[in-house]
């Protein structure tokens, strides 16, 4: 595995630069041991809870640092952002607590509970058609019209060293870890994490998991071509885009694999997980487990194996397994 | 508050003595500090995870403890119980793994799940009339036949004693609390739990979390009498029993006081836990956590109060909290 080069966007410094700046602000999220997987697998995983993080999930870390390391005299004009999922419900909260204006770009189509909670946390909701193109020309206009700073969900230094910072959490609690099992849709928090685990750690192994109906991850790290995105249909609605300029690099570079599942192992380990492990995650945390209950992850089985659970965010009366046999 | 004393069903020895027996059987659960509920209370929580034990709660403390109690000349004719919840589970559970027979007395009107969980655990389910009577004189049938000890699901010092290793667990993973807050049924948990956390910490507050559709606890405590089972309608199915003779007169002298809580705080106590602590309870195990959120716990606000989540079976496809505006 390579060393970290100077060339990535970001480098350990300044993900650790990142934990100062956003330590007031998030949690340090608890890693529980998993029994059940230890049971089902034979290997020893840690769960990394950031389905506990505030707002639901780990996209609070990258927000903030953006939010916070932004001049004093942009501040005052904000912030934008055209995800509608947890990013921008992040984003919205992190520019609240800095008491700066937050506008979202949201599709028509977003759901009406994500659209709530974003205009819970305080963001101004712009409503623009559903195409990936009509949302990039809108945030454009936005940030045009407003002069707002724009705090993309994962291709952005600010938000990949905010991401990064589990990784030096996991590497504190759980000192011995052997591998990282890290989620990947644009890649934020999985390279953010490969840049500081593989610097701190060069023998660690870090492992992307990634739904098969979004495997771009997979596909560019095997042609070392960035791989364009999927139709958006995987359940995992976290893991949809693919990767950006500046996360597949680290990518291509840093990780050891990517580990696809398919869509039945996804919604299997979402309810093990549930009635099992007792924890509230949604689809896209459930990919990391898929990977590692599916063989697919590899490395030293006695040293622990630390699974990111990256998000809680799910419709608790739509969960995804009546459809399954009991 | 009085300090323990020698009458009463068990010491700490026991509890002691317990926590070495049961240790290669049950999980030392996490504690997790939450963040939600000094958010809105302002009271630093830390819940205590049983609802990550194996089986799914804490019974299966008490039940290793018995189980693992039983000389070897009875342990062949196996255990007897006829609790149909947690504690039928749990004490099939601790049988099996000891190779030791197990019959579960469980009324013909008891949820299939609950059956098929007792079957697939390896115990012999012995059906009887729905009345407690004949429960009863089932389980006194079964045990004449078969020479199988009787383990009752809380009035038992071993089951007492098993549930105290809670405590034990508690003081050392968060030695400056200041308040325990337990929820109380037959008391097993409540009573167990007093008798080693007030002989270690005379001055630590413990207060018991009972439905208001089942007060006995409250009503015994104020009365000094030990006051009869309420009918059997709380959604907090576990704690639906009254206290025991064994132990009443513990948590009449070392409990300082039983909190009641509504239907209404019970769902929304839930609701709150999995929605924003992002952990999977039963109805039972939200019942402290209202206590608290209801203000009718008392005691220092600056010192940890640990909540126990006492178990986490509940049935995902029936949360409670649909009834409830958004």
């Amino acid at each position: 595995m390579k060393a970290p080069i100077a060339s990535y966007a970001i480098t350990l410094a300044d993900v650790s630069a990142a934990a100062g700046r956003i330590a007031p602000y998030v949690l340090r999220t608890p890693v529980i041991d998993s029994d059940v997987l230890r049971e089902l697998t034979g290997r020893a995983v840690v769960f990394k809870c950031e389905s506990m993080q505030r707002t639901g999930s780990f996209k609070i870390r990258g927000a903030t640092n953006a939010v916070r390391s932004i001049s004093e005299a942009d501040a005052s004009r904000g912030v934008v952002t055209h995800s509608s999922g947890n990013h921008a419900l992040a984003l919205a909260t992190a520019a609240a607590e800095r008491g700066m204006p937050a506008h979202v770009v949201m599709p028509e189509n977003a759901s009406p509970t994500k659209r709530t909670a974003v205009l819970r946390a305080g963001a101004q909701v712009v409503t623009c058609g559903n195409s990936g193109a009509e949302r990039e020309a809108m945030a454009a206009e936005v940030q045009a019209r407003t002069g707002a700073t724009m705090v993309p969900p994962f291709d952005h230094p600010w938000v990949m060293a905010g991401q990064g910072t589990i990784a030096l959490e996991i590497l504190e609690q759980v000192p011995n870890a052997g591998t990282l099992v890290i989620p990947v849709g644009g890649g934020g928090m999985l390279a953010g994490m490969a840049i500081a685990a593989r610097t701190l750690r060069p023998d660690i192994r870090i492992i992307g998991a990634e739904p098969e109906l979004a495997g771009d991850a997979a596909e560019s790290k095997r042609t070392g071509r960035r791989a364009p995105q999927r139709p958006p249909v995987t359940i995992a609605d976290g893991l949809r885009t693919s990767l950006g300029e500046l996360t597949f690099p680290v990518i291509r570079d840093l990780v050891d694999d990517v580990a696809l599942v398919s869509e039945a192992e996804i919604i299997a380990a979402m309810r093990i997980i549930f009635t099992r492990a007792r924890l509230v995650i949604e689809p896209s945390a459930a990919v990391g487990v898929a990977a590692i209950l599916a063989g697919r992850v590899g490395g030293a089985m006695d040293l622990p194996t630390v699974c990111v659970l990256c998000g809680g965010n799910v419709d608790l009366a739509n969960l995804p397994w009546s459809a399954l046999p009991a």
